[in-house]
């Protein structure tokens, strides 16, 4: 098979032997997978793959057909179309995975859209309602909500009835992610400043980094959760305890790639549950800025890091 | 009725009015009322009591026994015994507090421990169990172990079947704090040393402050959750997400007094449910460093800020 792979700190595409299903696996002709974060810092030597996964071939996320089974698989069958997460490898023409970490690809998304689902959508998922615990009617704050994961939380958080800031640095893409479903789309700075006098906020998905945990703390509201997911812009910085005891707040961190597989199997089924319906009636959709084909993985990856742009840069398979 | 009284900064026996219970609240004869940290800020002007409770008498817990009932109260007799937390005024000969707020008293302790047993024991117990979701097996850091909350959280986690670590930094009180319960005493500084290589800690309690923030995160085992009630020793200080999110850790910080009713009910039936039966049959008891009638209030609190004690300084009323 032919695959993205990592070679010199670049990406080339390369021959691989197929992987073989395991027990409990499926082999799947993967049609798209989505480029993320994590990509491009494992292209630099910077996040190795856990153990079992490719580590020159990248790729968190991906939707294609079933092609194969292996021994006692028993959730899909061949020529079922499925979605998911894997903690690497997906950017591949083939991949096995445990047939409970994936779903059925979503109705209402076409390949490139659900090849840029899974990692976005089960990291924002799980940050919000599986940690932070949000409600209907709650106030969430996702900074840095341009992004992949930003884009899916501003979705989910209005899909569920809550009220949602989204902070965008790039004003061009202001109006883009109002349409996404936010109630208000600020920069960051606004919420350091008086001007924006708003009720504290009950959930922050933080995926910026520490320079925000000080007007995290400072706008949290009484039981308020604050949710990191990504530190881009720094993992160090300066907390508050007191304001924290004073609101009564959580400030929860997490990363979704080194979890066992019980884990990832339990986020899976409650993305089939809660999420995939929201794809299907049209509540919730995959932007998707470009996608490229398998041969011109390397300037995917350039558009992906290039930053300006909103959703998903897909590859795409035949 | 007479009462521990705030005048000038500092404590004296002074005469108010007998209060009223109001609906669903009862009246109280306290027969003892222990000192906490909270009292001291209050003391000196830091930390003015919640609406509803007086300004100038000190005391979140009490023990005592009902002497009258107000509309509606129907959870307690006359004469029975209760103790209970209280948002403030709870070194008195008479307090009124809501009926759902408090419990009977633990059968096996005298006035004394009674009167300090309240306001540490839920304090722990939220912290620990509530809030961490401490489980048996796991591993328990107490940073501040051999303070009033500290020695309720060894006692408990020793309960539950938890290795409890304490951390102490007198010395003199190491086997006392070990008597309670715990599994290792150590000095603060060992835990930043290659020297304490035992393994990482699923639940930290943490009644010092910020300076502990570094180790206690990287000390934190995967899923591992932080829990900050005190901070004595400094609310501000760096925090490493990126270390958090590798353990996929939680922080949390909480206080009890400024909490509603409803949530300060919840806690007092667990309470009832999970500690009580503990203090019956002997597991967990309340050390009681001194007691003093209130007539010597201020001896009292000078006992109390002048450290070096383990257990509780508690006013006793006749």
């Amino acid at each position: 098979m032919r695959a993205a792979t990592i070679k010199d700190g670049g990406i080339v595409v390369a021959e691989h032997p197929d992987p073989e299903p395991g027990p409990g696996e499926v082999l799947v002709r993967v049609r798209a997978a989505g480029l993320n974060g994590a990509d491009v810092l494992q292209r630099a030597g910077k996040y190795p793959a856990p153990p079992g996964h490719p580590q020159d071939i990248p790729g968190l996320e991906f939707a294609g057909e079933v092609v194969g089974l292996g021994p006692a698989a028993e959730r899909f069958a061949v020529g079922d179309r499925v979605t998911g997460i894997t903690g690497g490898g997906g950017q591949a023409e083939l991949l096995k995975v445990h047939e409970r970490q994936i779903t059925p690809a979503p109705h209402g998304l076409d390949w490139a859209q659900a090849g840029g689902f899974s990692e976005v959508f089960t990291t924002a998922h799980d940050a919000i309602v599986t940690q932070a615990g949000l409600r209907p009617g709650e106030r969430l704050l996702v900074h840095g909500a341009a992004g992949g994961v930003g884009t899916a939380g501003v979705q989910l958080g209005h899909a569920m009835g809550a009220h949602v800031t989204a902070s965008v640095r790039n004003q061009e893409l202001h109006n883009r992610v109002a349409a996404l479903g936010a109630d208000e789309v600020v920069f960051p700075e606004l919420l350091e400043s008086k001007e924006h006098d708003a009720a504290p906020f009950d959930v922050v998905l933080e995926l910026v980094g520490a320079p925000n945990l000080g007007v995290n703390v400072r706008r949290l509201a009484t039981g308020g959760r604050i949710v990191v997911i990504g530190v881009g812009a720094g993992p160090k910085g300066e907390i508050n305890l007191f304001g924290l005891m004073s609101a009564r707040g959580r400030l929860m961190a997490s990363t979704l790639r080194a979890r066992p597989l019980e884990e990832k199997a339990a986020a899976a089924r409650r993305i089939e549950r809660e999420v995939l319906p929201l794809v299907a009636r049209g509540a919730i959709t995959v932007p998707v800025a470009a996608s490229y084909p398998l041969d011109e993985a390397a300037a995917a990856y350039d558009h992906f890091t290039g930053g300006g742009k909103l959703g998903k840069i897909v590859l795409t398979f035949d």
